[in-house]
């Protein structure tokens, strides 16, 4: 089995009346059928943009298959997502999707996310959460997303329950159900934030509680808060999201950031973005040239968001997970090409996908996105706790 | 090994003059030898009601056979209690265990908790304890009931120390006394919440400290918070003590939440309490109708108090675990049998002891039982770091 | 193989001129060739004090063998420590180790530390780091170390992230470098608390951290709050530090915290510290009379400093491991020959190197030193945050 590789760059094109289906856009660039893409683990991509002032978005769901580097796009669903009307406040009672949120209401976190900053760089700090307590329910350990949430609420003058041993409640041996825990706990505390290794557990809880939900990762599905500082850091590093070009580099088939954060930027106008991901096929006759790929995507793009390969997914194929690795690594070359206003983001935590000698660059934005997080949160705690 | 099962209907009687020394009483509806009880495996139960007014009660304990099916009662202990005059506030120094308690003393923890009730329903809450540091010292992980204190805690303005992996101050490996421990964490907190594997830890703990101690369980001795979070929810569910009946279900041998409930209901005036276990004994011509029978109680009863099977007591035997399991059932069949104004309760987590469907019926208390236990810990800490 | 034991005195002359390279003092009682030190294992020791007024101080650095019972002095490093004008206040950016103090500095923390003492005494406390937030970044569980720092900051009124798995961070499988972590955690905090299993890993995270970094113990490193806690502790109990006489007991060979406290002790003037300590060694014809050593120096010191016999450092032979934990003892024995004035102190957890039966005697000095712990860290969050 020898590594190649490819990219694909998908248009979005926005449009005021959204398409009440969905098409896998291919680039020319391509230039296969759609069986290779099915051997060969291509990334495929597929978009829409919502117009503004839909008021019912029609929104999209990926499935994954069972291998490592296939995201397919098909059977997508179409569901309403919470509506805007101009005059009135959004209504956010929890966070469990990427997709219950459309450019409005993101436009109006990020304003929030924009106050969060300056309340966190004046001492002491804001005290508009006093008297609430937020449960981190972490059934699988995430040092650093429960740090960030902490820190969020602490900053706000909240308190915290912290729990990363969440599983003890459901454990084999005791056998109690999601929902009797989250009965429970909702009886402790003003807001559950949850991680989970189950695809759908945030909405079950959501579904029985009657205190706010943030989902902070369930498993292969979804990790919106993640999503939503991806969004809010391209905002303020370009300066804009409309007609922005992003490189989406790395392990993207086992991405749910990555997945996450393209339903979102697909959110906006002529958003371009570019896939460059090694590709572990067994095919002959078909290289792909890597370097030269990253290095001509790195220098048109905005912004170049490198992802870290995730060795768990190769199993014993130790030697394909060593040559994806080493496949597409962001170093002072990348750079040398970059654009002057264009960055590297990185979700964290980063092995050598970025060279150490990318961090003194300050084109190098990913500690910035990791403190956006920060932020984000705060803004999410605000208004799920206190409203608009 | 066959499994059959019975149930005890034990009377308790009030006197105003408590005897010196208790016997086991034993319904007619058992109509069995003593040696019978023996071998059987049955539960059987020793009480007395305490007069209001009596200085010194007389407390009883009961001894655990290693059986893991029997609770017998014999060689009784005399103790002196912390007594109450008229006038004189109560001095509330430890939690350490159901016996501590009369009627007079539960009287007015549970008016306090009650107080509770309506700060923790007011934003922005109590400030009462602020300034105060609550240590929770588990040396084996509950995450449950320590979030449950520890909500309590903060819920007051209070602050808290966790640590869930207490083990590691006294591990084989280092060897530190729990008593050095106590004198250390005691340095550094107003006042210790403490879980441990050992029965009588808790005791030895507040011997030493000069803060107060509060047993969030000690291995198969005590749990005392549950019992008056269990007794407080009778009272705010069924109006009152006095009189009442009280059906205990399930996994009775192992329970010292069982043991500490009906400890503390003989407390009171004419309390007839029901114990329906399943019954693991190998004799024959033996055969108890379990469904029937637990109809029957719960047809009577002003409580139906369920508890868990508790699989690890049954070791290598998972047959009679799993026969025991199924014997006693709260569902729909039951709650049509049982009274408009009865409750069932259940100290969680549960398995299938209690049907999914059973939540929606207003009469299903578990959940609101467990928040009272949030009640009740506020009490307790007020109680104890700022009197009465 | 047979257990012998050593004991040396250094006496620490204090000059004005301090010596730009470093011998080892060898008192005449050991009497031996350097040869035979290192073929025993004795523990050697080497000191200087330092002038108060010397802008720059020279700094030892010990070098320890693979060997567990070998202390040896050799390539001494000279380096500068901070600088102290007088009528300038110091400027305390982080605590990484012992040797960045001279006995202005500590002076000036024991005051602060006196203040602390005041501060915890009385109710309500102070908020003097209110709106402040420690982070505490374990990568070793040390529950006594990290409930210390964290009551310190509650007691200011400041507030705690905590986590005792930091290793997730830097896990072989996701491989995150401490700087990656250090960047990101500061993000969310303003003070970090670091434990590490690296020798060094502190000094590297202050490197890069743009916070204040605290070492709580980094592996066979630092542990420089714990010394400072022993000489604050010293002075508290004895009332001075000049002219001290100090004995170190137990398990010096492996003591960070025995080499730190010398360290720092030796600061002071025409102090004298005697080691004491089970020598394991296979030497014919050479045997220690050792009950009567410690009785002598006991009897002459101002303080005995016990230490724990390190089990996990002998490997499979238990055998000398529970020779060596039985030659010194501090017990009532101990006690009687023992000044009127003189203190018993341990860093603790302790197992039977000191007797229940010493707790009891005035001179038992070790939980009031835990209890000190609270005020010099205390101190050092206060004068790292908010400045002197």
């Amino acid at each position: 089995m020898a590594i190649s590789s490819s990219f694909f760059a998908c248009s979005l094109q926005g449009s005021m009346a959204a398409p009440k289906t969905l098409n896998c856009y291919k680039e020319l660039l391509c230039n296969r059928s759609n069986l290779f893409f099915k051997q060969s683990g291509c990334i495929e991509s597929m978009y829409q943009s919502h117009s503004r002032l839909l008021p019912h978005s029609v929104l999209s769901k990926w499935e994954q298959t069972d291998q490592f580097d296939r995201i397919q796009c098909h059977s997508l669903e179409v569901e309403t997502a919470p509506s805007f009307s101009i005059g009135k406040k959004f209504q956010l009672d929890d966070v469990i999707e990427a997709q219950q949120f459309n450019r409005d209401i993101l436009g109006a976190i990020f304003e929030v996310a924009n106050d969060m900053e300056k309340i966190e760089n004046n001492y002491p700090g804001s005290q508009i959460l006093k008297g609430y307590l937020m449960a981190t329910l972490f059934y699988e350990p995430s040092t650093r997303t429960r740090l960030s949430f902490e820190s969020a609420m602490k900053r706000l003058g909240g308190e915290v329950l912290t729990t990363e041993n969440a599983r003890e409640f459901s454990s084999a041996a005791k056998g109690e159900t999601l929902e009797d825990t989250i009965r429970t706990v909702e009886g402790y505390s003003d807001i559950i934030v949850m991680r989970h290794f189950e695809s759908g557990a945030a909405r079950r809880a959501a579904a029985i509680a009657g205190i706010p939900i943030i989902n902070a990762g369930d498993g292969p599905g979804q990790h919106p808060t993640q999503a939503l500082l991806d969004v809010y850091t391209i905002e303020r590093e370009v300066g804009k999201l409309d007609g922005i070009k992003v490189a989406l580099v790395g392990d993207l088939a086992n991405g749910r950031t990555v997945r996450s954060l393209a339903y979102l930027l697909a959110k906006y106008q002529d958003v371009r973005i570019y896939f460059v991901a090694p590709d572990v096929v067994k095919m002959k006759g078909v290289e792909w040239e890597e370097s030269s790929d990253l290095m001509e995507v790195a220098s048109e793009c905005d912004v170049v968001y490198q992802t870290r390969i995730q060795k768990e997914r190769f199993g014993e194929r130790l030697d394909l997970y060593e040559e994806a690795r080493g496949k597409y690594i962001v170093d002072q070359a990348v750079l040398d090409v970059m654009q002057k206003h264009a960055v590297v983001m990185h979700p964290l935590p980063r092995l050598d996908e970025i060279t150490v000698e990318v961090d003194r660059d300050p084109r190098a934005a990913y500690f910035r996105q990791a403190k956006n997080g920060l932020y984000i949160r705060m803004a999410l705690l605000k208004l799920l706790l206190l409203g608009w």
